[in-house]
């Protein structure tokens, strides 16, 4: 998407073979700077770290990752000792592990001679699938801003959490896409931006919607219960790292309270998601889906611009401060209006997501 | 409450005529500093700044500087001048408006020469009656806690949010003394600990908790619902600015979002509050009572420690992005479980709460 007058994606490759590029989240909003991987080692880094976020563009990274260990060494080996380590990087999204094992299925039955080839092709073929991907999911939500625009007769005020844009996947994004296309098809929206702690990650997506100049307000994330009362809320909007075949959806931490907030008071809560974010396989959610405790560092200490305009970082805690920190929970799926997926917008049911279901075992991602 | 070997209260004054020490709470938790409040002026300012802040203190100091405008001028003129700045200094929390009527009705019948003396006496009961009137909040709310661990036989895990504790009051608090007097009492409880974004006031929680040995833990304001989820949440106790007859609650922002987890949870939310913290004029909590809107800067800066131990502060985002941050939300009285009073604990319903009313209205405090 734009970023003033030029267009970006969060990741990219110059020619097969590599290297990657990625704009180093960590930096932003403060300074677009990017970043070369070329690595698997640098690819399981990036996603540690979180200079790369984000469920659709964590497995991205992943595929990339094996792509760039099959150019150093494309032995059985190799495949499974990369695979390994960098689905060892996050535990939540199961996009991470879709994108592995994509990546493997292509691959084992090839020689060691034809996989580096291969591994980029395949990897950049999920790049390519994920921005069409998050291109059709924004078609599908453009649809329910239109309706809420033609019930209406105002500007659209959409709330949402972390940041589901094109940042956190290849391009548009998920929970952004609809925005992003609403309004360059001139519907006025707006966008309550949650701060999103203990990362800032709405940061991310103010800045993201400030280069596309879509009107956007951050508030903290304190603020939307207030907000969706007092009926400055038309629409939640909101991606997930994984959602069940039920329709339970773990998404970033404190989803879960903007969704409470949505069924109290009456506001449609609509869960993006790429359909390789559903997981077939689990069954209870809450027992299930294991969820990521970061370092309490991440609660501690601040990052941002000093007086100088340098990056530089601030403790608001001191190491004595006990902290717990859960990166993701859980939103039951009786909570969600619906999911918007490439396909369409589903109800969060288990009958209705069991229409995707058998189409994407057939598919090719789905014979690992 | 004891800050390590000694005994602090928020404020404190070493003879009539003044001048009244605070707690520089701007200062906190990284560094404990006291500053003297010598006007109107000064403690307007305070309040405004909020060097001290929560309802109960609130209150005490706008009595203190009406005190501190009698020494210097004891017109008629002075009093409303002085009560006027004072009430128009922060507009959420009831207990201000309260304080300052107090004043004027111990000294609107009294001449000019017996008013400073009436008036550093009157400031003082109020400051006392606080104490008093929080410590007996800390019995009845200790008899809840005290309940739980009797039917658990486990420690007793509270969540609190903002800080409702000694700083907030003059001594005790509200929220928070039932969880001192357990602590004191040796029944094992453990405190979660709601960071309060965007002014941090969590951090303030953190370090009266930690001042008086009480087990905590500081989590991002999102991740309550899905400790509540999880089962790892006994008790919501938190305080309030403002309380309806119909048990309508304003609190700081993010308290409703808490409300509606415990209720999805059946976790038990109790509201403490002194009894002059109830507004028996406000119908319509929505619509009646002003949510105070407060600087944009409060989200885009924050304070702390540098890499120095120097107190500073980062900005997260640059002044080109727009904010919104109002300061207090509204719970409904449906999802209180109790209100915690001085005199007991109460349903959140007119027809309970009406049992306090014609004692109040009886009392001094209401024949203003």
């Amino acid at each position: 998407m734009k970023v003033g007058d030029r267009h970006y994606r969060s990741l990219w490759t110059e020619k097969s073979g590599g290297p990657v590029h990625i704009i180093d989240q960590t930096r932003l909003p403060h300074a677009l700077e990017t970043r070369v991987l070329d690595s698997p080692e640098a690819a399981a880094e990036a996603i540690e770290t979180m200079r790369v976020r984000g469920a659709p563009l964590i497995g991205v990274t992943a595929a990339f990752g094996i792509a760039l260990a099959m150019s150093r060494d494309a032995s059985d080996e190799s495949l499974a000792t990369c695979a390994a380590r960098l689905a060892a990087t996050r535990p939540t999204a199961v996009n991470l592990a879709w994108a592995i094992a994509r990546m493997r299925g292509a691959l084992q039955g090839l020689s060691a001679a034809a996989r580096p080839a291969a591994a980029w092709f395949e990897a950049q073929a999920i790049a390519e699938q994920d921005a069409a991907i998050n291109e059709a999911i924004g078609r599908h939500g453009l649809a329910l801003v239109e309706r809420e625009h033609a019930a209406s007769g105002k500007p659209v005020d959409i709330l949402t959490h972390c940041n589901a844009g094109w940042l956190a996947a290849v391009d548009w994004g998920t929970a952004l896409a609809p925005i992003y296309m609403a309004h360059d098809a001139g519907i006025p929206v707006h966008v309550w931006v949650d701060e999103t702690r203990p990362r800032n990650q709405g940061l991310l997506t103010a800045w993201e919607l400030a280069g596309h100049g879509v009107p956007h307000t951050l508030v903290a994330d304190n603020a939307g219960g207030h907000l969706m009362q007092r009926g400055r809320v038309d629409l939640v909007f909101v991606g997930a790292d994984r959602v069940t075949r039920r329709g339970d959806v773990a998404n970033k931490i404190g989803t879960y309270l903007k969704a409470l907030a949505a069924r109290a008071n009456d506001v449609p809560f609509y869960v993006a998601v790429p359909t390789p974010t559903i997981d077939w396989e689990v069954g209870d959610a809450l027992s299930d889906i294991p969820i990521e405790e970061r370092a309490g560092e991440e609660l501690r200490i601040v990052r941002g611009l000093d007086g100088s305009g340098r990056p530089g970082s601030i403790a608001i805690a001191s190491d004595s401060v006990a902290t717990a920190n859960p990166a993701f929970d859980v939103t039951p799926a009786a909570l969600v209006t619906g999911i918007i997926t490439e396909k369409g917008v589903f109800a969060a049911k288990e009958t209705a997501l069991l229409e995707l279901f058998p189409r994407e075992r057939k598919s090719k991602a789905f014979l690992t």
